[in-house]
């Protein structure tokens, strides 16, 4: 079940970048949530590749079909498959460079594990474009969660060192929407936008960060000591690729606090605990506390440049220079934001059903 | 399975904190290992308390037991349950406390999540003397490493701010037992020493960080797409409480850095594929490279701290002023470092058990 | 995880009856495998419908699609989806009777699980159509545990109270291809025909049993004490639409006999151990014991029959008289003699995994 | 997880016969059951050898202690570890026969499987005493299905070829007292006991056959179509040693039977939905439909008779006869009662929290 995720929202992946099909199967879905190929449509679109921002040309006409567990516009309780067939591949630059594992990608590890038998085109299932069978699933689970008034939302915060300044959650709504860096704060948005064409032109990539929210959700989501909520949510969050980093509310600067100031504070708030601060980011001794959930996650700059690197060649087992050709991204960072917004919200559904926030069926 | 971790050797953490014992079954083990309850017990020393640098006056004498699962010295294939009793309890500052969560602490997102119904003495389930559970199985996980020749270690990499310079893997070997803290930068050791012993006097607390590091793991370990290699790595650790955050090789530095700069050439060496660098920190596509795996966790200072804190009496619905009483670490971020090292073998076992790097029966 | 089963080699069924398809996806399947579409297509196949004994007319040309994790005609590692697409579906009948219930189908315990939105058409993922998707994870099981010498065959043993002479391996491969009822006993064969067919005429169904029988299992396959060889083959059976019952070697008759007689003699043949009988089934403590592995399985008549019959009105809560009209098999066993060997190899599969008896790369 | 059952109440089994200690971790039991030693005592005491039916003769004065998981009397959510040290053991026997497995037993399997490593004394792992872990277990399911109004019980049906004759519940439950046997029918206990001293005599040993019933479980409970009620009721009955078969309402019966009898026709009965027959031991569909769960698991003779046998001696390669000696019981059939009881509440209980029929905090 490696290719499977949650354990009663507990979704499947499938499919490769060149193959026929991505898909996805989701497993635990209650009955009754009405569902429809459009609901799953707008998120995957949000992945789509952006104008202006030097991102791959490949033209991902994606278009999502139902292929089970809805009926009548509402989903059943059997297991919801979700596919997108694949278009417009060109395989040919890959034949090539079949021994030839690009630093920085899975070709390496993956040659090693599966025997040369892994399908090497595009990354097979180590491309970027699995992430749409993310994205699927987290269409699902963000409609899920809107029955019960959670919302999961994410947004570029970093590219290329430089930052965007921190935005209330009304603002980073309404910003994300209005650059193709999905960044809610502008200024910083151009700035970012200059650097990737900059480093687009040089035929290098820059890396990133992305901040996830989810708000609303209720005290008590998470079921120590290992299946805690942070646990399984950094888990979702690196299965992403070029993910190297995750960390939750004050992340790494704790190493730098002291208790007095790290502590959040207890109060009363329209007759409902809250802490003053959010340093914990919404969670305790793996245990959501009702206060927002806010994780970020560090992406590595995208490892196909069109700079000349070195690699060995596996058949020859030589040294060789490497020029990778295609079409790619120069930043893969405002991609990714729908999909750490997809996986955060699969992972808060599965711990809400665990947990009996959402009822098996949905009325 | 909330408290169970790992598919093929998988451990199951019971006990509290104020409790009879606090133990762990270990199911999957091979049989055939060599196992004294002296292996377990030396590992579980390393977590007590060290002297001069503000620990729990708490006296834990931890004696560990064999309960189940060896015969002749060796793992028999059954399931090994270890076992420590738990001596030197003093409730009676809890019992004042019971409805009055500690900032920081997991308190009140336990009681709301088991309805009050959880042993709060001590923190229960919730407490640092839980990681004890975690050592011993890491224990028997690092045994079984060895037997195929991998390595796990960890050193103290900064306590609040203060900054171990970065050491070759020989000297962190070396330096990691000369001094309290587990730094193998003895300079940066006295400073945080200082650190502590401050913060420390005015009943407060300090944050830090580990890095942990696995040698000669083989390539190919990790399941992607979602048991990989790092996502299951980054669970485990987040298990341990008080992490805000996990990386890996470069980690969140990749935010700003180029692709040119971050991939990491391959080449070979004395016939076998290496990268030049390891931005990587070990891993690929979720997969070990073959390099040595890398990861840095950050430990949020300890939130049992002398100082007045506010918080709310949650059988009065008032605010309140706390002052927290008892034994209490200053900084925990060297006990947490043979818990980083053990959650760290235990998920590398469970991974190379699955690629049949490590056999079902050991000879 | 309830529509998967399988630990290392798991499998996800998903479609319904009457929907847009049925499909499986296999998690684990080792990199290198040769797979055809053939290789599924032919397992499929022997669930057609036979003519002569009375099976549903529903042509079903069930025609299987490779959607992934294949690659130049092997496997890659990655997770294979099979498909098939629904044809000649015509769902009139059950719309009128959305809310009565037929005695002995799982129509009214769909209903109140799933809050009625469950797709009732055709039974839905209660249909025996669903035992598609079994039969072509079997196809690849069988594929696999074929690279190490291990075979899974089934027949049918009886039909409504007649039942076969048991026969020997060589005779039982041979004869089930020579009648449509895959009976290894001609002569009670033509006698369960005219049963079956005498059955038919009057409108009503008759059950049977299947034996399933696995060679070549080497010994230690099984991972008690829960995850016993036989209580995993028993659940994967009763997976089974109509499934009551499945026993192991002796069986139920073991409750009237002795220990000496039940107890099979070990001894040693061609230098290797073996049992001078078979009563265990090849299942001791759990675990494969070197002799074949017999099974078992007791079908009940299919509840669609064409006699009046009583049940509820669930909207109207009222008793009321039923007829079923559309196609139907009047006895199912045969076209689930190949579902049996399916559901075997799947689980055999899957401990051959875990016991490192099959390799993760096939080469 | 191989020692681990249930996904969302899931018990862990530790222990061996003549090890120190048997225990069980259960993990997922809501917070809130009251629940003392007492509770779980009187289950372990049902299964103590009875005098006058041939008995092992090893004074098993268990006593169970509760180690962790609950707090002033009530669960706390968090494990509940339950354990009993060993006693009166006594393996000087099982020295001696190390390398002579006992036919019928899981000597030599166990023995293949850990590669000589496993405890054999006393069976080790494979001992009837390991079922004392199941019924610790099982004593937290029943009282947590108690609060939901749902009761399990068992009685033998058959010993030997001699069966009971059908009882009301109100017969059973009164019945199982008032003799060893733990039957029903008090005229064929009688014979029963005849059988088993005649048997015992010649140190031979006897097969049977036990029924567990489940009442007033509530419609939904099951997840099809791999974790169906039936499938992991059987493979938690299996899971009991000497069990060969498992069957459901009718049974192995529905082989021989037609559709039109075969099928309960459903009714209204105080406005609640009923069959008037129970052929389908309340399972429809791998769903519980609200009627008596019944099934019936057959167990086979007790392996160990004095009689002489003929093994292989594993160390010389030669066959050898053997005489086994020590305390054994002709019949097992009696001391399974309880267990069959144990793993039935056991299963039913995981289901009743999937399906969320036990709430997750017991108030």
């Amino acid at each position: 079940m490696e290719n499977s995720f949650g354990k009663l929202f507990t979704i499947t992946s499938f499919g490769e970048s060149h193959g026929r099909c991505v898909g996805v199967t989701i497993d635990g879905c209650p009955s009754g949530l009405a569902l429809t190929e459009q609901d799953i449509q707008k998120e995957v679109d949000k992945r789509r590749p952006q104008a202006g921002i030097g991102a791959t040309k490949r033209t991902e006409e994606d278009r999502v079909e139902i292929l089970s567990g809805t009926f009548n516009g509402h989903t059943t309780g059997a297991p919801v498959c979700l596919l997108i067939w694949n278009k417009d591949v060109d395989s040919t630059e890959y034949e090539k460079m079949r021994f030839l594992p690009r630093p920085g990608h899975a070709d390496y590890t993956a040659f090693s594990k599966y025997g040369g038998f892994n399908d090497f085109r595009g990354g097979g299932r180590f491309s970027g474009r699995i992430t749409a069978t993310l994205v699927m699933a987290g269409a699902v689970a963000k409609k899920l969660l809107g029955t019960v008034g959670i919302e999961v939302l994410a947004h570029t915060i970093e590219i290329g060192g430089i930052k965007a300044s921190p935005k209330k959650i009304d603002e980073i709504r309404k910003n994300v929407t209005t650059n193709p860096l999905r960044c809610a704060d502008p200024t910083a948005a151009k700035e970012m936008i200059g650097l990737i064409e900059k480093v687009r032109e040089v035929g290098d990539s820059v890396g990133g960060a992305v901040e996830g929210i989810a708000l609303n959700v209720p005290v008590g989501l998470g079921e120590p000591i290992f299946d805690t909520l942070d646990g399984d949510l950094s888990k979702a969050i690196l299965a992403i690729p070029a993910v190297k980093g995750v960390e939750f509310g004050s992340g790494f600067s704790v190493a730098g606090k002291i208790g007095s100031e790290n502590n959040d504070s207890l109060a009363i708030k329209a007759s409902k605990i809250v802490t003053l601060t959010n340093n914990a980011g919404g969670i305790l001794g793996g245990i959501s506390n009702g206060m927002p959930i806010v994780l970020r996650a560090a992406f590595k700059p995208t490892p196909s440049i069109a700079r000349s690197q070195k690699t060995v060649d596996l058949k020859k087992m030589s040294t060789v220079s490497l020029e990778i050709k295609g079409r790619h991204d120069a930043c893969i960072v405002p991609r990714a934001v729908p999909v750490v917004e997809a996986m955060m919200a699969v992972t808060i559904c599965d711990f809400a059903l665990r947990a009996g926030v959402i009822p098996r069926v949905i009325k």
